[in-house]
């Protein structure tokens, strides 16, 4: 699909992220209206396809959502997730890690919350953290930078070897975006639990997130395993622009339905 | 509630299940059209306390399903959560135990996956398991049964002491419903991966399971912890009270809205 390829990061290519117009909306079909209707469809093909996915207990799917603060990830969740089976989905928050996790490799605390066979994992946030913020704070050189991305390399080329589809989408807004969603959180009592100071101490840097974002996704964005970047300062595009994408790599597995047991066949039951 | 406590299992009075109409729907309004519009509208209301309690974080909801094979976990884990927020409750399925598992006392492995503050985690079969096959197949003793309950009380106790609100269901149909299930997913190929021919020999101790259930139901059922006896011959009846029961539970928790944050006063984007 042409619409979705123009978005797909390339391989090892340098990129500036500034190149993609976080307002863009690519998948829109004209108005908020008619872009609504369109998740509401998609999310019940989803659902759809998920009980495929369930029944067979052959493939699985990483959904690896990442973005600066504010760019929608818990918004994303809750709009293309809502009204699918939670039984055979999980979303993984990972935050700060603990010493017990410090203490392990960066992928140990993640690797345990990969999906099974037959389930979907929705990780907000992820290992790719690890390449993120330990740049910009500068709490890892270049050197083991390049040691951690091969790592995910490979880490992710084990989960696909094992039946697993991976989808990682970079939700892009804009640094003015930003500005207004922080102020909204901040002017509304009943959103201050979404504020946290530290995002203003991140903001400051927000041009060196950029830059190792653009590093991250161009080193890890594999034919099995792509980074997508979501225009994400409208929130109806960013939800409809993941949703078209999670039915594409759902669709992309050419899940057959749940065969027949022969076994079965001339059973009675008393 | 008077209807709600009707079905609620009294702590240690012996009790025969036979006593419950697994046909009756106390819950009903009427037809089917009008029962599910009532289930949207609690899969609404239940949504929206849900973001309370994940936005305040201070208690959380376990929802154990317990029931004869057939009796309907998946379905209502479907009917009943779909539509809310995925981020923030989480459905774990508990299969026959692991090596690892075993190696452990039967708490061990149930504990890890407790709801944290914020969550609601739904059973689904759970640590009740631990009292009920292990009974019918004679694994264990009476001794070793009582001594198990106990630890249930406890460990339910421990829960509810650090915020954990506990809402127990019986999905409880007859033998006969259970026989028309069985045999609809033998007759259908697309519904035989849901087929066990391990059932059929389960289904042959159908009294046996009927009477271990109701001494672990009446052991166990505490005011912190209450058992739910939920009629689920009809699979609408079934979905419409375990919704009203959550709804219930959680309204119980009489969650405050989220704080204002003093320390944002007067704080600047720049």
């Amino acid at each position: 699909m042409t619409r979705l390829s123009s978005w797909r990061i390339a391989h090892g290519h340098s990129l500036a992220l500034s190149s993609f117009d976080p307002s863009a909306k690519p998948f829109s079909q004209g108005d908020k209206a008619t872009d609504k209707a369109r998740i509401a469809e998609l999310s019940e093909q989803i659902g759809a396809v998920q009980e495929r996915l369930y029944a067979t207990r052959q493939r699985s799917l990483l959904i690896v959502l990442q973005g600066m603060d504010t760019s929608g990830k818990d918004g994303t969740v809750r709009s293309v997730f809502s009204g699918i089976n939670p039984q055979g989905v999980r979303v993984v928050s990972f935050k700060a890690p603990t010493q017990e996790e410090r203490e392990h490799d960066f992928l140990w605390r993640v690797h345990r919350h990969v999906p099974a066979a037959g389930e979907i994992a929705i990780f907000n946030r992820s290992h790719y953290e690890d390449v993120l913020i330990t740049r910009v704070k500068g709490w890892i050189d270049d050197a083991e930078a390049e040691r951690r991305l091969a790592h995910i390399r490979h880490f992710e080329q084990l989960l696909a070897d094992r039946g697993t589809a991976i989808l990682k989408c970079f939700l892009h807004i804009s640094k003015d975006e930003q500005k207004a969603r922080l102020e909204e959180r901040l002017a509304d009592p009943a959103k201050h639990w979404k504020f946290d100071p530290a995002d203003l101490v991140e903001r400051k840097a927000w041009d060196d997130y950029q830059c190792v974002y653009a590093e991250a996704l161009s080193a890890t964005s594999e034919a099995h395993a792509p980074w997508y970047v979501v225009p994400a300062n409208s929130k109806t595009h960013r939800n409809l622009m993941v949703a078209e994408l999670v039915l594409e790599a759902l669709q992309g597995m050419k899940l057959e339905p749940p065969q027949a047991n022969p076994a079965l066949a001339g059973m009675k039951v008393a």
